[in-house]
C-alpha cells in the first residue's frame, strides 16, 4: 500500500508560462514514451512477478512509485505553464503576458489555435492523461510478460524513448524552469536505463537470458533457421555486412549466415464458403 | 516497393482444426507481441531512418518484408483452424469432427462459447487484425522514435515479448502441423532477438549507446541523480542489494548508489481559478 | 429535431431466453456491422449534406431515424434474453431455464462462462454499445465524406456487411421470435442496399458518378496510370484474366490492360539526423 | 511524491483459485467502474485542483493514494486465483485442482476456454489493465473537469457504480477469502461515497452548488427553458407525474412545468459544396 | 420508434464563421461532457430499466430523443462556422472573410493551421463524431449500470460537466448567434442537472438511495472501515477537518472518523513460474 | 510471401519542405481513408478468400501489395517536408527556410504550434501510423466480411473516400513534387475503383450480386418490407419523390414503394430486477 507526501520529488518552477509548452509536456504524461505508462508498467510487473526472490518484485515497487512523483511533478508544470492561457476567441479576449503570444508575437486568439483546447474546454488549465495530441492514454501500452528479461527489455526500451522525449523537451524549451525540472527527469531516465540493463546483468548477461525465454528447450525450435538472416530483396542482392550477417552469435549459442529468402509453403488452399455462411452463392462450392 | 510469392514463406497444415486455437493464433496477429506490430514497426523505422549509412535502413526493410509473411502464415492457420467451425447456436448443430467439441467433450453450442464470435459473425471463418480477446490491433504500438539505439531495445523488447507468445502457443496447442509452424516462428524470433542486439554491439555496446541519446551533452543532465537508485519505502529500510545498487555503472560512466528518497520539492501552488472559467465561485479567489 | 412512441418499429419475442444470443446480438448494436453506426452515418451525412436540393438530405433524415427504432429493437431483445441469466458462479446458482446451460448440457457456471462477462458485471443484465466480443463502438466507423457518391457506397457498404451479419444471426438463432424479428431486420438490409444504389444510379450511374470525386478535372490525373492492373507477382507472371484486364473501363472513360509493376522512383534519400534532435550520435552526419 | 510498503492494504486469501473469477475481477481493476480509473481520477483532480483553500487537493490526495492500494489488492487477487490455470488445450493437460474444471465439471479445456486468453498468452498468469472482456483501460475515462462540485458528481458517480460492480463481485464469488476482500472494498465505496456528497454538503448542498457552474451568472441562460421538462412523445401525450414535473426545482431557484416540445429553429440551410471541396459535381451549385 | 422534423429544436445562427469555433463546438458533439454521450447514455439507461414502474424508462426517453435534438443543431453549427474556411496551404489561397484570419490577422494558412484538418481532409466541411483534437468518440462512455441510482448520479455527473463545457464555449464565442444557441443549451443542461437530483429525491434521497447499491444488505459490508476517512499522508499528520472527518454521515447510517491507515495484510506470496509457461529459468523453482 | 525493392514505386520530391503538409500527408497515411487501410483490407480479404476459384485471392494480393508501396511513398514525403522544421520554442530557433514561417509570415513557434508535436517530439521528424491529428490507426476498420460482393463495396467505398481525401491534399499542396505525387496517387485510386467494380460486374452485376448475400433464400426474409422505403417525419408528409420511391427496385426483383412509418411492436416489457443483481431495492418486483 502506498503513502504520499504533498511536497513534490523535485521543484518545479515557470517563469513565463506558455500553454504551447504545457501541451508538449502533455507527452511526458499520457504519451507512450510518458511517465504514467513506466508508472504502471512496473507496478504491474512487481504485482504479477514470480520467481524464487522477491527482489525483482521490490525493485520494482520502489521504482514504479518514484514514477508516481514525476508524473505529479509533470502535471502541475502542465498546470502552471496554463496559468495565464487566453479563455476567449474573441478580440478583447488579450492574452496577459503570456510567452505564447509575445514570442509568436500573435494575439490571444494565435495562442488558443495553438494549445490543447481540450485544456481550455475540459480541464480548466490542468493536465489530463493524453499525450501532446490530445489522445488519451491506453493502457494497452503496459508491458508486463511474465517473463523477467523480456519484460526488462521492455523497461529499456521504455526508458530509452522517455530520455529521447525527455531531451527533446528541453531542446524546445526556454523557460529556466521548466529546463532544470527536465535535466533532472532526463538523469533519472539515465539510471533506470541502467538499472534494468543491470538487472540482464545480474541474470547472466546475453548467455544467460538468450533467447528469451530461456526455459523453451532451444533443440525444439527450427534449428536451421535460428541464426540466419533472411534475405528479401527482389532482385536477389546480397545485404550489406553487418554484425548479424556472419560470425558468432551474441549469445553463443549460434553462428550468423545470410539466407537469400525464398517460399518453404504452398499456395494456401481454404475450403469453400459453406451454404450457412453468408457468402456470395458464387464462392460457395 | 514490394512484390508478392503467392506460396507460403513455411508450410502451414492443420491436421485438427480447433476454433480455440484459431483464437489463441489471433494474438501473433493482433496483439501487441504480434507479427502485424513488428513489420509495421520495423518499416516505419525503416522509412524514416537518418544517418550517414543507409545500412540500417536496408537491414530493417528486410525484416520487414520478412515478418509481412509471417503474418500471411498466421492468418492462413487461423482460416484452416475455422474449417469445421459450427455456425448454429441449434441443438442440431453438431459440430463436424471440429477438436474443440470433441476435446472438450461438449456440442457445437459449447464450441462457439469459447470461439470468437467475430470469427463466426464478422469474417466467415477468416482471421482479422485483433488480439485473442478480439480487441482490434491499434497502430499507437508501432514504435519508432528516430532515435536508432533507441529503436533497437524496441525491437528486442517485441521480439522478446512475441517469442514468450510464441513458446506459449507452442505449449498450449495440440496439432503437428501448427507445433511445426510455430517452431519455425520461435527459431526467427530467436534471429531477430540476436540481430537487433547485434545492431547495439556494432554501435559500440553499452559504452557505445548509452545513456540514450548519446547525443545530448551528458553534463547537462543532473549529476546528483543519474547513477542512484532511490528507494522509496515508508519505513526507509534499505533494498536487496543489487548490481544496481553499488559499483559501476553498466555503462562505465558512473557509480551506482542508493539513496533514501524525499521531496527536495515544495507543496505546488496553483492560482485561484479564474471568473470566466467555469470553476465553482468557491474557487475563484 | 425528434420524438419517440413507446412501442417498437415491430415486435421483439423471446420464447427461450438464451444468453449467448444476447452476447451476439451486441454485433448487431455496437459493431462496426451494426446499428448505431448506420443510424449515425446517415445522421452525419444528412448535417452535413451539402448541394442545390435538399432531397438527399431528407432521405437521410428519414432512414437514420428508421434506424434508431432498431437500435432499440436489438437493445430489447438483449435484455429479453438475459432475463434468466445465472449471477453466481457457486454451484449452487444453478440456471432457472435459461436455454444456455440446457442446450450446452451444462450448468449456470457453464453459461457465465461464455457470456459477456459486462452484462452481469455492468449493465445488470441489458444491452450497452459494444460489441459480440465486448470492444466498445468506436464512432471513427461513421463515414461521412461529403461527396454524396462515395457516401452512397459507403452505405452500400454498411448494409451489406450489414445485412451479412444479420443473416448469420438469423442461421444461429433457435428462438422463434428472435428469427423474426431477424427476418424483418434483414428486409430492411435488402431495402437499404437498393436505396443508395438507387441514388447513385439517379445521379447518373457510372458514367455520371466515376471516378469519384467527379469533379476534379481527370485530365489532371496521371493519364498512364490510371486504368492499368498493376501486376506484382514477384516472378513476373501475368495475373489471370478478368473484367478489369482488357476491355473498357467500367466508367466507359478509358481501356483496361496489365502493367508488370516496377519501381519508377528511386531509393529515397532522407537529411541525417540534426544534432538537437535526440538521435544518437551515430546518426548525426 | 510517494512511499511503499510491500505489505497489502488488507489481507488478499484465495483458498479455490478460480480463473474465471480472476476474469471478473478484471473488471475491478481495468474496468471503467473499477479501481484504476477512481484512482487516477482523483489524482489528475487534486493536481489540478484550483481555490483559495488547498483542503480539498489534500483530501483528493488521501484517497487517491488509498486507491492505488486497491488496484495492487485485485492484481494479487487475480495472480492468485490464476496459480493452478492450465496452459495447454491437449487433452492430458489436466486441470490440477482449479475449481473451474471442478465446478463446471468439465477438463482443463474447458476451462481455458472460458479464461481471458490473455491471462495466458500475455501476462504469464497475472493482472493487467483491462477490463473482463480483455478491452484496456482508456484514461478517458479520468473525469477532472477543473470545477469542483461537477468533479464530486463524478466522483459520486465513479464510487457508485464501483460498489455496484463490488456486490456484483461479491455475488458471484465462492471463495471465503475473495467474499473477506470484497466486503472490505465495499464498505470503503460506502465511505467514498459520503465523503464526496459531504464535500457538496460543506459547500453548501443544492442551493449552495446549483446549477454548476455557479460561477455563470443565471440570469445569462434562457429563462424561459431553464426549469421545464421537455416532453417529446410523438402523440403529444403528457409524461407521468414526478418530482420533476411540477413545483419548485431542487436548487430552489425556479418551478418545474412540462412543454410539449416542438421546433423553434427553421429547417437548416447550408451552403453548395464549393469546386475544390471534392464533392461531386451535382453537389456544386 | 422515432420521428423526425425537419426543423431545428432551436434557431442556429452563424453570422461570422469561424473555423476556430467549428473546432471548439466538437467537444460538445463528440467530447466526453457533449450530447452524444447524454443522448446515448439516457437511451440505454432506458432500453435496459427494469423496476416496477415505466415512469423511469419513459423519462429518460423523453430526454434522450430531446438530446439528439441537441446533437443536431451542434452539428448544423460546425457546418456553418465553416463556410467560409480556406482549402488550400498556397498563399494566392486567401481567407474569404473567415473571422479566424481576420482576427488573428493571418492568412488563410493562418487559419488552416489552427482548424481540425479533418474539417478539411475528411469532412468536406462538416461535423463529425469527434471532439475538438479530433479523437472519435469512443462509447465506452455510455453508463448505464442497471441501478437507477448510480445512474441518476451518472447523468448529474455529466449534465454538470456538459454545462461546465457549455459555459466555457459561451465564454469563448464572440458570435452573437452562436451566444444565443448556447444560452438555450445551458439552460436545458440546467433543467437536465435537476431532473436527475428529482429522481433521488423521488426515491427518498441520501437516506432512501445511499448507499449505492442499497439492495445491498449493509451488515454484510465491513463494518470497521464503512465510515472512517483513510488518512495516507507519509508523515502521519492528520487531515483537515472537514464534513467528511467527523458528524453523522450523509446517509445518517453512520458516524465519521479519522484512521490513520497502514497495511492491514501481508507481503503477498505468489507461487513460482511454471516450467511450461514461458518464464525464464531464473525464475521457475 | 514478400520482397522489396528500395527503389520507390513513384517520384516523391520536396522542394519547399512543409511541416504543415507533412501534417495533411498523414490522413493518407493514418487516416481511415487512407493507404494503410486499403493494404491491410486487401490483405486480410485475400488471406481469407473462399470459393472454387483463386482467382480473386490472387487480385487482392497484387494489389495490397501495391498499396504497400503507396504507404512507403507517403512515409517518404512526409519526412521530407519534416526536413527543416523548427525544434524550439525559443525565440532564437528560427525556421530555417521552412514553407510554413515563410508563407504563414509567422516565426518558427508559429509553424510549431500548427505541426503535430509528435513529428517533432515522438518520431524525430518522421511518419508514424496516425491520421493528421495524430490519432493512431486502429485497425478495426480493416473490413473483410467473409462475402465477395459486400467486400468489393467496401473496397469501392474506400478507394472513393480515399481518391476524395487524395484531390483535397492536390487542392491543398503548393509543392510541384508533391502535385506530381499526388497526381500519380489520384490515378491509381481511379483504376482500383474500376476494378472493384469490375469484379461486381464479373458476378452478375445487380441481379447477380444483390440482395448482399444473395446466399440467403430471400423468400425467408419478410416480404412485405423489402422494398418500401419508411418515412418518418413527424407530421406524416411524403418524402420527395426518388428512384427509390416508385418503379422497380435496383436488382430487378421488386417494387419500390413508400411506407408511412408506424409502430408494428408493443411497448417492451422487461422483468423486474433481480434482487441479487446490485439494483436498487426500489427496482425489485
Amino acid at each position: 500500500m502506498f503513502y504520499f507526501d504533498k511536497r513534490l520529488q523535485y521543484p518545479v518552477k515557470v517563469e513565463n508560462p506558455d500553454p504551447i509548452f504545457a501541451r508538449m509536456l502533455q507527452q511526458a504524461i499520457g504519451g507512450i514514451e510518458g511517465e504514467i505508462r513506466v508508472c504502471m508498467q512496473y507496478f504491474f510487473q512487481a504485482w504479477g512477478a514470480r520467481g524464487p526472490t522477491t527482489k525483482y518484485r521490490d525493485m520494482l515497487l520502489h521504482t514504479a512509485t518514484e514514477e508516481m512523483g514525476h508524473v505529479e511533478m509533470l502535471a502541475t508544470a502542465v498546470a502552471l505553464n496554463l496559468e495565464k492561457a487566453p479563455t476567449s476567441l474573441q478580440e478583447e479576449g488579450a492574452a496577459d503576458g503570456v510567452v505564447g503570444a509575445v514570442m509568436g508575437g500573435g494575439s490571444a486568439r494565435h495562442t488558443i489555435e495553438g494549445m490543447l483546447h481540450r485544456h481550455l474546454l475540459s480541464t480548466g488549465m490542468a493536465a489530463f492523461p493524453a499525450n501532446c495530441e490530445g489522445v488519451p492514454f491506453d493502457m494497452s501500452h503496459i508491458y508486463a510478460s511474465g517473463n523477467l528479461a523480456a519484460d526488462m527489455y521492455c523497461n529499456v526500451a521504455a526508458e530509452s524513448t522517455g530520455r529521447v522525449l525527455a531531451v527533446r523537451l528541453y531542446n524546445a524549451a526556454h523557460d529556466a524552469g521548466m529546463k532544470d525540472m527536465l535535466h533532472f527527469m532526463i538523469a533519472r531516465d539515465t539510471m533506470h536505463q541502467q538499472q534494468w540493463l543491470a538487472v540482464l546483468e545480474e541474470m547472466g548477461g546475453h548467455e544467460g537470458t538468450l533467447p528469451i525465454p530461456n526455459s523453451f528447450p532451444q533443440e525444439k525450435e527450427d534449428q536451421k533457421n535460428n541464426y540466419n538472416f533472411y534475405a528479401t530483396a527482389h532482385d536477389g542482392s546480397a545485404p550489406a555486412e553487418g554484425r548479424w550477417t556472419s560470425g558468432p552469435s551474441i549469445d553463443g549459442k549460434g553462428q550468423f549466415s545470410v539466407f537469400q529468402n525464398k517460399p518453404m509453403g504452398e499456395e494456401p488452399v481454404l475450403g469453400p464458403a459453406r451454404p450457412d455462411s453468408a457468402a456470395e452463392t458464387q464462392q460457395i462450392g
